[in-house]
């Protein structure tokens, strides 16, 4: 019940904090026969590691996942796989300094009051280090999915906002800079915003757009588990997640509906997407494709006042080393989160017929 | 795995097909002791039905649940509470005409793709006829709340949206207009706005923001079942919404952390509340508040062209009686899913700690 | 989480107290393209339903299911699938006596301590009853496993006990006799016993032994879900069962390995079948064979001892009309719950390989 | 949905294959606070191991289970448990031989043809190694359950059966003899089967008893959930298991009801326990015991035919270093599947009511 387990039939289970022994997880059910790339999750994984440029944190971990079980002579058995990413460059004197201190906007004052025993180094189990383990489960649900394309890109960065839409982009250029922004020109402001916002010890939020190419008609199920509100939870499941949005999103509010409609050719195709490839929570084969909200990092390298678990104000100043903004990293965060749910639906849609 | 049920303490099961005989539900793990006011119910469900106000359709619905378990001298006795809706006033014939065919932005492609055999009459399973059920799952989980409050409204009909926030609204005037917006004046031009769209044979799209008061400190679970990850996915089940957003939001991707962060005051309580009541996943005592996306009703009462299932083109027209905007009488629905996430958490919240 | 709820892809959940308006169930993840044999659903309740013969109860219920939703033209549509069962026959007035009363060895106290707020009249949620409903679902799941053949019978009442194994039987005469056992001659002398022991006002155990032809090598799933694991679970789940054996069973316990191991031939069947058909808790091609305890019935039509709510002895005695043994009666419920594991397992078994 | 879970509030998940580098497993859902005692943790490790006398396997493993997470300051933080245990003693080599032979009464066979690719070193994933996961999950759920007292012994061994019942002998003697058999006598006569039958390069199979004090009133669900159902299922998923029954189990059923019911004290409790401790599926109070029935082992040190994956007929012997008798170790198997599925209900009861 605790939560920690994603997916019915393709199920990731995760554990570790930020500054334990290790953090890793259990994927159950990946189907036996999978030959499994190791060196596209490590690929994956260093686009999320911390230290990869000069835009994002400067913790360097080399965040590199071991395999136990579930693989055998390179591929899957159809037994758990378990990894595990060790915890090398953890420097926990840096929290010392918070251990009853509840920064603003972090979890400190919800686990405190929810659990009563937390462990307060780096964030503990809400630090976003857990994603690592998404990534690498992600990047096997990925080698699943073949060859469905899960692409992610940034596509704003504070109040610097892409207005073409992904299919006006050119996808191939998103690694090409820093940002993670297919589009280069933007790029450029966007690193310049992210580089003012570090020197003035603030932060900035962003958007990350998702697209999936590929995908086959018929994943997701009626009424409750439908295909977005799927991707709906595992996207606000990411840290720092306020919102999300899938084909036509908040602007379909303001269309009519004779506007909105997207009208099938005879292919089954449809001339338009504002459906985004989803219609009654099933895909129909066209593209799929939403946006996540995320907020700026709470964590300020700058004077804050905030409160002790005694009540008392206390001014206190972020240390350790963090992100300005944190969009350019969760690029493949999102892309994991929605590689395992379309895997999940694509093993459970074995089952629709007799 | 086929999607039906939504919960894991507190757990809802629903079945039945618009034009079916019935429709209804299992709600299992209901506390014992919990007394049942079914005159509340009842209430919700009006608020919820169709042909109740000039703006909504005309189909007549008298959607009134019949219990048949679970309940025992008006007391909640811990074991399944069984109740079902009966189809009356299906005008089944209405959709002889959509038998072969594809209406766009609807999900009779997807669920022909996917299942082989539907029920096409009415939109079948795919049919907003199934939240019903939700409402009166959604309305005990209400009453278990008990002293939380759940209160939705309208904010926003097509371009016309309230620029005030929840806080400077007096939601005590919500239920005293037919489109559900707590500003009188607001609500006018949106009524004004849904009989301009309906006349034209046109939909239009809309936004509902739920509140959510006295939530106690500690709702949610870190990482995969974040208090706001399985609100997103309880509203992206809703028929017709096509985002979520909470606190902040997608505005807050916009903002520095400096300004984004709440900060704390000595009695737990935080100044700003940008964080919309949670923090971590978790919910901090704060008022919850999010905000749902619904796209515009794709069911129009003009020609469209589409296609049939041997693929040709084919022209058609939406019979039956249907709403112009979904959101008036989505607003119980909103509020009933986000009871049922919070009534959910709150017997989860029970295993905590020893 | 409160257990109303069996399997996982092909799953059922049930309601319904025994005095209430009415039983019935959802079964969920059924796949699309079934075609519904009603005829065969009415068979197998006949053979469940009270009344039927002269060594059962004489309550007489009608026991049809009604289904609402989930079928359409006769075949399954893979939307959940819900029928019902009315309540016809409660004769409440027969519990009044019982109302403060806890009945030795029935739910009574235990209800009691856990909710509070029980239905007494004829047990509640805890009555046999609701076995009806695993006899719909379990028919149903017959018919998705065709041409796996599921055949159950009686194989002891009291201290008489059939000494031949299932192949030594022509299993084609269980329906042959009132008491359900394949052979004429014993279920002579069982059904004497069932008379005489009712003449007593007392009642008698027995077992059920099941047999499933035709299973596919591959069902079950290694480690917590074994196919003889959820089997037994599935049997334990039945009213009255106290015990649970496959293959060699207890009787395995006095083996040696040397005698025990059943030998390969070249065509992947073995010599012998001392593993019930299973290893590894995954089917193996051979028969699956299995035998579960039934304790006597508790209901008693003679004077007994026992307390009331208040923690008084009183004296008791069994009015309305039961059963003096069960056996005869629960075949089908056996088969149901085996076919119900069967038919859940052979869908998750479509999630084995790439 | 590949089955590596068990349990629903406290949730074991393992992994691993017997010789591959280490197996381990996660704890989700053990409530925050707990103290956690780890010697009492390789307490149960050191029952349970390889080698521990001259009865047993003399495979060496240490058996020692290393954290890494949901643990601070010695108490359990409410996050995921995470833990492991090396393989360090693997002679693969030893199974060198087995690489394309399917060994009789193993899950060579099954695992090959569900799944293609398997891992047949020691067995791989369907070896007893896994239980090591088990015993060290099982005994944090006896330090959640204390004051409850969880006792298992050995009550048969091949004919040799223990006549008294559970409450007849001194349960404190178990642990005094190398068979585990609280009857010091009797054991030492099982010693000498055991050893004879080893000599034989034979196996034989046996009996556990398991008894649980102190437990509450109301754990366990209703219908499908029932106590003793878990209870079954947990045992029958522990390797080499053919039987369970509870109470007056299998003997129940040659009894009458008026022999068979146990009536109730004016405290509450019962005269007899034929009931095991269980009424409804839901615990009474009384003590729970039931007995689990194991098969011979299936390697013997003897030659057998077989076959190989070509299905050639083909002659084998064991190698390696195999268990003669399974029952010694399996006791704390035995109280550690008991302890897991009673720490659960006990979570799970605290939903029961408002």
């Amino acid at each position: 019940m605790a939560g920690n387990t994603f997916g019915k039939a393709f199920k990731l289970t995760t554990y570790g904090e930020s500054h334990g022994k290790a953090i890793g997880g259990i994927i159950d059910g990946c189907p036996a026969g999978l030959e499994i790339d190791f060196e596209f999750i490590q690929h994956d994984m260093d686009r999320r590691k911390p230290g990869q440029s000069k835009i994002t944190t400067q913790r360097k971990e080399s965040d590199e996942a071991e395999f136990f079980s579930g693989i055998f002579k390179g591929k899957a058995t159809g037994t758990p796989i378990s990894f595990q990413i060790q915890n090398k460059d953890h420097k926990s004197r840096d929290y010392d300094h918070i251990k009853s201190i509840y920064r603003p906007n972090h979890a400190d004052f919800t686990y405190d009051k929810k659990y009563g025993n937390r462990d307060y180094r780096g964030g503990g189990r809400s630090s976003a280090r857990e994603t690592a383990c998404r990534v690498v489960a992600g990047n096997i649900a990925k080698q699943l999915l073949s060859p469905v394309q899960v692409s992610a890109y940034v596509s704003a960065v504070g109040k610097l906002e892409l207005t073409k839409s992904y299919s006006e982009l050119d996808l191939s250029q998103t690694e090409k800079n820093l940002v993670r922004c297919p589009d280069g020109a933007m790029a450029e402001k966007m690193e310049a915003l992210i580089k003012k916002t570090r020197k003035k010890g603030d932060t900035v939020g962003g958007k990350i757009t998702c697209v999936m190419k590929n995908v086959p008609v018929g994943l997701g199920e009626p009424v409750f588990d439908k295909l977005h509100a799927q991707l709906g939870k595992a996207m606000l499941s990411i840290n720092a997640v306020k919102g999300f949005e899938y084909g036509s999103g908040f602007a379909g509010t303001k269309m009519n509906g004779s506007a909105h409609n997207d009208l099938f050719k005879e292919d089954g195709t449809t001339e338009s997407n504002h459906s985004g490839g989803i219609q009654g929570g099933i895909s129909n084969g066209m593209d799929i494709y939403f946006t996540v909200a995320f907020k700026p990092v709470a964590t300020l390298m700058q004077k804050q006042k905030t409160i002790n678990d005694k009540g008392e104000t206390v001014e206190m100043q972020g240390k350790g080393r963090h992100d300005p903004c944190v969009v350019p990293r969760a690029v493949p965060i999102v892309e994991a989160m929605a590689a395992l749910v379309l895997a999940d639906f694509s093993l459970l849609k074995k089952t629709d017929r007799i």
